[in-house]
């Protein structure tokens, strides 16, 4: 049985992960984000198979709070000191092991975390820290495809992504 | 006769083919939307070409409206839930079949709809479901000329991308 | 004696040569640009070799005014429906010859004033018929710096390079 | 002994190194920058190495101010005309010599600077001029990670990467 199949909940950093990493700020004291619309379609992939999705972060940004719901991640940390607390509380709230967690990281904040759960996921654009302790690395950088190709990895080594993809094409 | 002769009528998604698939956010709410200034370009040759245009999207921006006005694109579709419905629409309204319509798209919300069309063309940066089935890819990404490219590809093959070229040029 | 020794004037296009062709639009309206740090330093080394220099495009944005003004750029046209007008009118202003102006372009609305003048210059990004004719294809993309790549390639064949290099930097 | 173990302060531009060079200006007259997350994690193992940090630009920017305070950068310096003025300030203020400062540039206004100091490392993205007299060029561009990597290999070669690494995780 692969460290894949046992996955029930996709936790994932932002920036860098749901982002290329870019902090884009304007002179009148915006911050701005750039996502992808793929990442967005893996997200209701991993829904319509039954998982959960969480983004624990150690900045704070309203926009995230925006898009996180906009694609319906159920669990939305900022401003995380400990994401290893973070991902306590959720084990809890889910009644799950460490095992069944994927983590998708890319630099020195995720390394803690990353090293408890069951399967670690690195972007393309992750630190070397990261990618060296990663079970898989996307295809795509963050903010250009890596969580959609994560999701994707993990639905297909369930064998449930072709089912989940029906179910998306006809709902729309 | 190619399937590329046919065609008379050119729709296309908007995140991922007229855009990179970023969804730029900002913390004040706005939403910013980057277009390639060649697909402009393009979206004129074809109607110097006696082509319609069609964006059929299923998100919704005044962006869009505002990009697409600006393009002269004839039918312009927001918060779409069933994209076969708006191409049933532009059949009827302008007297088409099936064969001669070619769609321009790069995720699962376009494989359906695609399914449909007599030109199935994928950008660069689709998903392998959308490749997997397209007639065409472009050699350039969504909002990096990608439907420049696919203009350029049916106006050559229907022998009129000359002809379309002498009149942009002679507008200026 | 080469055509770019004759060159006294430097004309260029903006999207998809000051910038990367991006048309960066938002939903309260506005329209953003990104220019090139770069292509700045290389718009002074050319007035510090005595070289004019002009932007021309058909499109309008303050945008487009403002950075032009910040760099010093000597002529700016905006709105411009026919780029050959705008080419006499700063031929008659300069007293020039077409063998004495260079042209960056990228597009087909750049065609027919880059017939015209001695010096054609196509941006890496430009479209197939801008490259097809030009005399030099510039190493870096539009906003990328291009414009630095091209002025450079001017000034070094013109033997004046160095020396436009050490006013700068004694400048600063 | 390398001239990278002597390196107590690390001097940097901003334009081009804490970003890809690009000026971004919208309609309403507001200018953006893009920073990277990774440089962010740079900056802070530099100072927890007790390196000192610097920014030294040419041009202004309140989007510059707010990054540094937020990363910690200790000397910001804007608007500067003589980059090498600045570099004795801070060589008076902190009580160093030449060979103990490291200057990441990316451009000419870099130069003079750079040939002073006891490092000059160029970014990936950096003029000829300034790859040419580079002790250490990036392994990624600037606002893609170049500050990180260049700090990285400085704390390396100083053997103190990995406790500055070990500081890091254990704050989070």
């Amino acid at each position: 049985m692969s460290i894949f199949t046992n996955i029930k909940l996709i936790a994932m950093d932002v920036d860098g992960v749901l982002t290329d990493g870019s902090i884009i700020m304007s002179s009148s004291g915006e911050e701005l984000k750039a996502f992808s619309v793929h990442d967005g379609v893996g997200v209701k992939l991993a829904h319509l198979s039954g998982m959960t999705t969480a983004v624990i972060t150690g900045r704070s940004s309203s926009v995230v709070v925006k898009r996180a719901k906009e694609l319906g991640i159920n669990e939305i940390y900022q401003d995380v000191v400990d994401k290893e607390l973070a991902l306590e509380e959720l084990l809890e709230k889910y009644k799950l092991k460490d095992y069944q967690v994927a983590y998708i990281g890319d630099d020195l904040n995720d390394l803690k975390v990353m090293r408890r759960v069951g399967l670690k996921i690195a972007t393309l654009n992750a630190v070397r820290e990261i990618k060296d302790i990663a079970d898989f690395i996307t295809e795509f950088e963050g903010g250009k495809g890596a969580v959609r190709d994560a999701i994707n990895a993990i639905l297909e080594k369930k064998g449930v992504l072709a089912e989940a993809i029906n179910k998306y094409c006809n709902l729309k």
